[in-house]
């Protein structure tokens, strides 16, 4: 095990209409605040009524910015900022699903850049502050409800790139699971690659005696494995929903990574499949994943047999590692499958090669390799791609 | 599942070596800081020459205040805060297990109490501030590192409560597993039967659908199933200390309980135990839990199979529902006797009967029962102590 620092700021507020409490919480934000959203979803579903409304009665005045799309970009990034300076903006309410609140952060956090903010974003030191941020999540994925990270595509320079903040940290975020029954099936879908993916990252580590995080990673796999099911039969399951949310907060809050030399190359590489293509970033991950697994199993198989016999209970004889293996990686396919994700760039529609282009994208300003179970050099990327072809 | 909130705004600092940043930690509380402890192990093993060099590097004035014993008690706790009046401390930094830790907490509230301290303990609302204070955990059992507790015995009144504000939340605890290898085998198990214990509580619930914490709380169960024998063989396996101290502060920060109705009823009774007895409080719990268990079990079976099946891979027929629980219990019970724990009355030296005037003490200011899983009524008590003999 390596050493670790933990904590969790974020006050995290969940379970069924707990959505009622947002005019009372987004009060400890600040009297003038600016309502983050996406697009039509939230006033269709009637949660936009429900939350001026609340809001309203708290006494809040609210200054409006909708328009966020999946895989928020820059452009509304540095038009929030401007409306929060000219409006004397005291704190941000993002009201959707993770792009929201990625853009959300990053706004808030623009607010007090004087330079070139896109520099932050290409690792270039921390923000120096940020406005107090609230959070009423939508969609169960990203993790970033209670994250210090924000991802933001620069359409000027077809770059996606993250800042790193405890200054970004909501100071509360709403996770009310009946907020989720209206997403569409393939939303909640990617919901569940996403958090899968952010288990996955973790998992395959080089780091020995990791025992205590291995089990609570394996105990968020199989509450995934049974409740992700539930949800194509039932979107209304509320059971399964505040499962499945529950597991997208733990997944990624850092607890699970404790003591872990984490990956993250597939969502290195996957980044550069939504950045040319707009496809869902859990769609993405569907397609890039089982073919890192494959690619990369060689490196440590015995953690990837460790991932076979427990998490997907394989119990072949000891003496086929290799078979046991692959079973481990088809029965992962095959519940993506199972969840009509796509698990290949045909199936997703996208016949092209960018390949090349987009290896040298993912690459840009990380040096020559991306992740750590293997460290993947240029040729290694391109392999992935064409491996999930 | 129930409505929950979650936070963790306690810095962990956790792995090998990390007390080596106790002064630079420790300068956040302040300039001149209260050093409470224990007895004269931390002076036997080094830690206290350790820790005073890491804080005079620091530029930190100290003042020192030791002598917590097991079972902390509110004269010391009523002399700590005279002397940080006096002194004019600015923070505290407790170095030791729980005690200390409990004893710290009630010092750094108490300074800012005007009237009867022991009020806030029976129950008479938050206290109104607190020093900040920072840790050092010598012994991982009680989860006091991160969490917003602190159990103090009343010698005067012979009653053992608590408070509980987040106003007494560490700053940082720094958990070094390094410092772990000099307990005695005895506090390791006590420690290890303390941290089962927490898990138990929140495990045995009647709330429906808490797949995820059940599954959580199961992972955690494992790892002490296989680290803890390890100690016992081996006080030196790093690896293992590791393990039991990672979990011991996820057991009790809260998450393995978002959603469930917990029980507690096996601390309340145990509590009169190493009030009347001053046996340790892991050890009193190794005693009452499976007593407990044997008691409650048939309010809700299917958890207590569960338990069983899931934690001990009890084996047997699913209609031999009844067999499987019992032989659930009975496999608990082994692993606290093979850490050589005492697992009834008798086996602790215990030859006496309190049980009444305990069980008096047990409820008093809690109304007429204590517990959730079965509420347990004074006669229930008195039972359990009697089935524990």
């Amino acid at each position: 095990m390596l050493n670790f620092t933990f904590s969790h700021p974020t006050q995290l507020v969940f379970g069924l209409d707990t959505i009622n409490r947002v005019g009372e919480l987004s009060k400890t934000l600040g009297n003038k605040i600016l309502l983050h959203y996406g697009q039509s979803s939230i006033k269709k579903s009637g949660l936009y009524d429900k939350v001026m409304t609340s809001l309203t009665e708290a006494g809040i005045e609210v200054v409006e910015l909708g328009g966020v799309v999946a895989n928020p970009v820059f452009s509304l990034v540095l038009e929030g900022i401007k409306l929060c300076k000219e409006e004397q903006i005291e704190g941000i309410l993002a009201v959707g699903g993770g792009s929201v609140m990625d853009s959300a952060k990053a706004i808030a956090a623009g607010v007090y850049v004087e330079d070139d903010y896109w520099n932050y974003f290409m690792h270039r030191g921390d923000v120096p502050n940020a406005l107090p941020l609230g959070i009423v999540s939508t969609l169960p994925a990203t993790g970033s409800e209670t994250s210090p990270s924000s991802v933001i595509t620069n359409e000027a320079v077809e770059h996606k790139r993250s800042i790193n903040s405890k200054k970004i940290l909501p100071k509360f975020s709403i996770v009310d699971p009946k907020l989720h029954v209206t997403l569409p099936a393939y939303q909640t879908a990617c919901g569940i690659s996403d958090i899968m993916s952010h288990l996955i990252e973790r998992y395959f580590t080089h780091t020995t005696h990791v025992d205590y995080t291995d089990r609570l990673l394996e105990a968020s796999f199989h509450t995934l494995l049974v409740n992700g099911p539930l949800l194509m039969k039932d979107p209304n399951n509320l059971d399964a929903r505040s499962e499945v949310a529950f597991v997208s907060l733990v997944a990624h809050n850092g607890l699970l990574g404790g003591g872990r030399e984490e990956d993250w190359a597939s969502h290195r590489i996957e980044h550069e499949l939504s950045n040319y293509y707009n496809i869902a970033h859990g769609a993405g991950l569907a397609i890039i994943m089982p073919a890192w697994m494959r690619y990369v199993y060689k490196e440590n198989p015995a953690r990837f047999e460790q991932f076979a016999r427990r998490v997907f209970k394989i119990d072949y004889a000891f003496d086929q590692q290799e078979q046991t293996i692959v079973a481990g990686i088809d029965a992962y396919e095959k519940f993506l499958s199972d969840l009509y994700l796509p698990t290949s760039l045909t199936e997703a529609g996208i016949l092209e090669d960018n390949f090349e282009q987009m290896t040298d994208n993912a690459l840009i300003n990380r040096g020559e390799t991306v992740g750590n179970f293997k460290k993947l050099n240029k040729q290694d990327i391109i392999n992935i791609y064409r491996l999930s072809k």
